[in-house]
């Protein structure tokens, strides 16, 4: 990030809907929004990592675990309120070139991969970057085979990707999201986009308990070792 | 199932490649293969259950399971031998209306998603039944967004869903099949094909040792109660 100054954002509510106060639910060992900050922290690549809340209480738990607090006013914190909204509020707050939003609800990524991200903003130009998972599988779109042919089985590997976004990494360079914003277009896919291919068990979705019960299986996982053992045959 | 005959087939080789012997490989507590037939017996709608494999050691411990054992000649257990071979040659052995393949490699398959799949296949008459994942995200083909605009951002519950199969449960109807493999067409997707979508989290693709840790740690998380803790805010 030589000449770049990158902060992070990590969005929080604390009246999240689906899964109540999630942000500060403990997931395995310890309370979600942990998960996040602590990736920035270790990263040691952003001028400073920002949790936008707003909520005074989970602004002063995330200070207390390392980040720093941007109040978001009440009006952005609505579930009616979109991302643009709320991330042009904090681009108006804070000068940097690129805003690097760090979702919560992604909390299997690994620093490794938020490197390479980085490694992949800095290495380009982009105005916009998304992180997708990429799957070579058959899929159909409307009914009808997109990316295969009925006539034929191929190996899975020959099929061309889809790629979906998964927002557990998003960047923005801030000049071009609030010149987009002011313009009343929408900068959310703003720009020159790159896309940034996220391993499939470094994302999760948060959004039901059942995601939740997936998360916290999946970080298990990566814990214990279990046993290699083959049935007698 | 009233008037249908219909018989489950689980495809099942000794020698897999990525992950070695996986079939026999205890998934947490007991071998992969056994969580497909436990699941085909508890079903009861089936008029009989078969381990298609070529090995006679893993099919004698098949049967001590519960299931029958269908000898696939040495010819079709390459890596290169493929599905719609296998499955013509068992076919050709076993009269019925329908063949349902049930993928070892989806041990987190309910027995209530097998119920609503066979169900669906009984109330249509569909050729060939996929199960897909159903996927509402903002998917990029070919890098250009497919079910979304740049322009907008709207909420994810209103996109157009991309429809991955994902191999968990297939039906065919033998008939069909039989006669377009007899005519040198593609039967793996023959005829009218119906699409039936599975819960994401009872899928999952046993491809690599990664693979594999996800899927033991979901299905460990099935079976632990976490505390539902907060953080002290």
């Amino acid at each position: 990030m030589n000449n770049y100054k990158v902060i992070a954002m990590i969005p929080a509510r604390l009246g999240s809907k689906r899964i109540p106060k999630k942000n500060i639910r403990y997931l395995l060992d310890k309370p979600l929004i942990q998960y996040p900050i602590e990736l920035a922290i270790q990263c040691e690549r952003f001028d400073s990592i920002w949790v936008n809340t707003e909520s005074e209480e989970l602004g002063k738990a995330s200070q207390k675990l390392g980040a720093n607090f941007h109040k978001r006013p009440e009006e952005l914190a609505t579930d009616t309120a979109t991302n643009r909204e709320f991330t042009y509020e904090f681009m108006q707050k804070h000068k940097c070139d690129y805003v690097v939003m760090i979702n919560a609800t992604s909390p299997l990524l690994k620093l490794e991969t938020l490197n390479a991200f980085l490694d992949y903003v800095d290495s380009n130009c982009y105005d916009t970057i998304v992180s997708v998972i990429k799957q070579k599988e058959e899929t159909f779109y409307q009914g009808e085979p997109l990316n295969f042919s009925l006539e034929e089985k191929v190996n899975s590997q020959l099929l061309e990707p889809t790629e979906a976004i998964c927002w557990a990494l998003t960047a923005w360079k801030r000049d071009n999201f609030m010149k987009m914003q002011e313009s009343g277009i929408n900068p959310v896919y703003g720009g020159v986009i790159g896309r940034f291919s996220v391993p499939k068990n470094e994302s999760c979705d948060l959004d039901t308990l059942e995601d939740w019960k997936i998360a916290e299986g999946m970080l298990m996982a990566e814990r214990i070792l279990t046993d290699e053992r083959y049935m007698d045959i």
